[in-house]
């Protein structure tokens, strides 16, 4: 059977945007001469709609849209992503389902089974679970058709799984003859290697091909990588679909057999690309065409300056440098030769006046105080206002510029460098942007040196330096990574760690800013565990470590 | 059966705090005689831990000192909500449990059925379901113990039931003499009436009486109202503890018989007494003393500062007034009016100088550029930023004044009037701010009649009216609770209000402003549907009513 694989960049919510993606996509493969094309997870809807699809007339759309599109095709198949409803009097009666259309009309739907609800999954909120899995005849073969989740609860290879049923299994079980998954799989560093190991035990197990047709694009804080998969009855890879850009594939299940290697690119290449896709499709699906960022003079502004110009274009990014009295004559400097090299536009504002007259007018109410972290708020606080005013007035889009470490101990002012629609690298610890800016440098110097080797500094009062508050970053992150991402407790990290009152201290901050995390703006996700929705902290509680 | 219901209000996180408080109330009930003690859902850890169930060494934390409470028991029994793990190879093992016991041991656990996804709730996130639930003798009795959501699905009550299974009716079967459900159920107004009702009928059709136990106190955005329910068999409402703060009361089941009526009060008494307790113990177990307002002369400023007032004591709240060109003599004489009703301290700040400041430094950036939105936002993050400062000061905790009606259109400037810990009346709606207004009037002038007849204005332009840009509120008010609660679609809402050009641009305002809500303060929730938690929308998407 030849299989049309067709990676998309959906809209969430945008039924007519995405209905004319498929039925397009739909078009090319019939004329590549497939016998079936098949899109990810949702598609029709976009993954994922969240509470959209609580909405009654959204729900009737979408239906309507299935049909619609299903009038669309003739003897070729077409199998897409979409929501369903069958109303009894229990549960919500909504499904994520995928739809089997051909002669003009729905042939055959598979509910999905394992409806995720970890992380940033929240699918039990919105779907039942379907009753039954069917094998469904087409052109000769027996379909074993799954929904993402449904494929990733196999026995033989995990040694814990989420879910008693195995829909997957069950497919085999009652004789199929080609394997599909339809998903919508949000990117990690890591992930396609972990997709591709698992499913190559599967089919080799179950010595079936499958086609694995995945989404691709930003969405809001997640960023789905595409590569989808075809594998052949012996588990080899066999097929593989661009990463981060639509893609149109074609499988033969019964011909295609050379295998391919080396799937993942390197951290710096696949990291990079992830970021600049996520903001890129923020801003084309909101509509933003230009970007601002707040040059500081410290590698992460730099960064994201970078990454801002890969998704918009250097004739679109603009820059503001913000210096007060305690920003060093390098900064400036080191931030004039990237803008040079990167080629954007600049301006300056010097935040000192506004500085005094904030101290001028507060004087009375601060009155017998010392100065303490208030000052350096305020200057923060400027600057954000004045970004945002720039950024309100020309309709640029403001990149957040924080990262992850400096998220997760509360190294930032709310309302002032927190402030922006998307933070691009808050999910990528301070030494993992220098492994980025490595990258980017790797063949000639974009990023100056100078900004690497410098120690980094928040500048908001004389002589400061990141590592007055902090420990070193290499161990900073350590803890942290521990503790976010592998969910170590603080026993065990102290053990690691080697130093039970500094890993208390970090923890304590980390647990201490919730209230600042959760006014954030979105995190763009590229581990296992970001801020953000896929992470759920009560503002007010009182445990600790 | 003499049961002790003991309504308390934990801390969520802080096991040694609750724990206590539950040893203190079981000695409570010792001294009074009763039979068992009974505790809402989840006491030891507080509703809800949220991803602090995911710690090993939380969970662990919470098993240890489940045992460390029995061993305190005698022979009166003591029945708490807690977390236990049962580890099998599939899903997390961990569920959310009603412990009993008595004579120094854990005697029985009963563990939820029904795992509530909906809305605010995310259980499957964390808890498997019980497997069966069982009926335990104790004392002569047979209790039928079930937690919160699994008395919510009564088929006698129900005519859309969420879920299949129904742990009451089983309990029923089972031969069970005496009923208890353990719950931390969130206030909005018309719940208690809500489980008044339904918990009457249920234990009228099966002739048993029933405890409802439940918690109290603020949790972050929720707050729960005590008002723990005690039912005799006839279905009658025999006892119930007090609404917004800690109580115990004894229910003997065989002759408690008196029926009482009248359980809710009216709108004005009930939602102010939420926001208050809201905003109390979000300051009390952060460690907040002092309360911070903006105030603008306007209706919502001088709401919240009433509520601070009530939460901290007059001598704990201090405002602030900002005027700027654009503020009228009024809103001075107004706020000044209001201070000296309360009796709380003030300093005014003029944002003129700052304003200037900010027009010069951004003079070259704006050139050719008209004055537009921009202007406005820049005065309210002035104000922002200088309340921010005296908070960081003085460690003042900033209440966040904005309405539900704006924040629903986006009528607020994010890092502007957006600012604060906690939007303590982001759930009402401006026409209920009036209404909550006359009920604290009612029987003298606290808040200033000027206050409340003069046309609602942000000032932030010469003679800048709401009505300029939004409909009367009484219509726009109507709109958002047809969209936002009760989750009508345009069409619908379009045949009531009988103007869909304006019922269209409402809704388009409401669906493209989320990415302000998703940076907004956490919500005082005392609806069915307040923004933030319980509420998920994707910020990127293309969904138009």
């Amino acid at each position: 059977m030849k299989i049309g694989l067709c990676q998309i960049n959906t809209i969430i919510g945008n039924i007519e945007y995405n209905k004319s993606k498929i039925l397009s996509g739909y078009k090319k493969g019939v004329e590549a001469g497939v016998d079936l094309v098949i899109f990810s997870e949702l598609a029709l809807c976009g993954y994922s709609p969240q509470d959209l699809i609580e909405k009654d007339e959204f729900r009737q759309a979408v239906i309507l849209a299935n049909i619609e599109i299903a009038e669309q095709t003739n003897h070729v198949g077409l199998l897409f992503g979409t929501i369903t409803q069958e109303f009894d009097n229990i549960g919500t009666g909504v499904y994520n389902s995928a739809v089997f259309c051909s002669d003009g009309k729905i042939q055959f739907v598979q509910n999905k089974t394992l409806i995720p609800n970890y992380d940033i999954f929240d699918e039990v909120r919105y779907f039942e679970s379907a009753k039954e899995v069917h094998v469904f005849k087409f052109k000769g073969e027996h379909l074993g058709i799954s929904i993402c989740e449904d494929i990733w609860n196999d026995a033989d290879y995990w040694k814990h799984r989420l879910y008693e049923r195995d829909p997957v299994q069950r497919l085999v079980d009652k004789g199929s003859t080609v394997l599909i998954n339809i998903s919508a799989s949000p990117y990690h560093y890591g992930r396609r290697e972990e997709r591709r190991e698992m499913l190559s035990v599967l089919t080799k197990t179950n010595e079936l091909p499958l086609a694995y047709v995945s989404c691709v694009g930003g969405q809001t804080d997640l960023v789905f990588d595409g590569a989808s998969l075809c594998l052949d009855k012996k588990g080899r890879l066999v097929k593989i679909a661009k990463n981060f850009e639509e893609d149109f594939i074609v499988f033969d299940t019964e011909t295609d057999s050379k295998a391919l290697n080396d799937i993942e690119g390197t951290f710096g290449e696949e990291v990079l690309n992830s970021l600049v896709l996520g903001l890129k499709d923020y801003a084309s699906k909101t509509g933003f065409k230009k970007a601002l960022v707040g040059l500081s003079g410290g590698i992460d502004s730099a960064l994201v300056t970078y990454v801002a110009v890969q998704a918009f274009g250097k004739e679109n990014v603009h820059v503001v440098m913000m210096p007060s009295e305690h920003s060093s004559e390098g900064s400036i400097k080191d931030s004039e030769h990237l803008i040079k090299n990167l080629g954007i536009s600049s301006e300056t504002i010097s935040i000192k006046s506004l500085y005094n007259e904030f101290n001028t007018v507060l004087e009375s109410s601060f009155v017998g105080k010392e100065r303490d972290v208030t000052e350096e708020n305020i200057q923060a606080r400027i600057r954000g206002t004045l970004l945002m005013a720039i950024s309100n007035k020309h309709d640029y889009l403001l990149c957040t510029t924080g990262n992850k470490s400096e998220m997760a101990v509360g190294y930032a002012t709310l309302y002032g460098d927190m402030n922006g629609a998307l933070a691009i690298i808050g999910d990528i610890y301070k030494t993992k942007v220098y492994k980025l800016v490595d990258y980017i440098n790797q063949n000639e110097e974009i990023i100056p040196q100078n900004i690497i080797t410098k120690p980094p500094s928040a500048e908001l009062r004389p002589d400061q330096k990141d590592s007055d508050s902090l420990p070193p970053y290499e161990l900073l992150d350590q803890i942290l990574q521990l503790y976010l991402e592998d969910r170590k407790g603080i026993k065990r990290i102290s053990e690691i760690i080697g130093d039970e009152i500094l890993v208390k201290r970090i923890l304590k901050l980390v647990d201490r800013n919730e209230f600042k995390r959760r006014q954030s703006a979105p995190v763009l996700r590229v581990t296992t565990k970001a801020f953000g929705y896929g992470r759920r902290f009560p503002v007010v509680q009182g445990w600790r470590s």
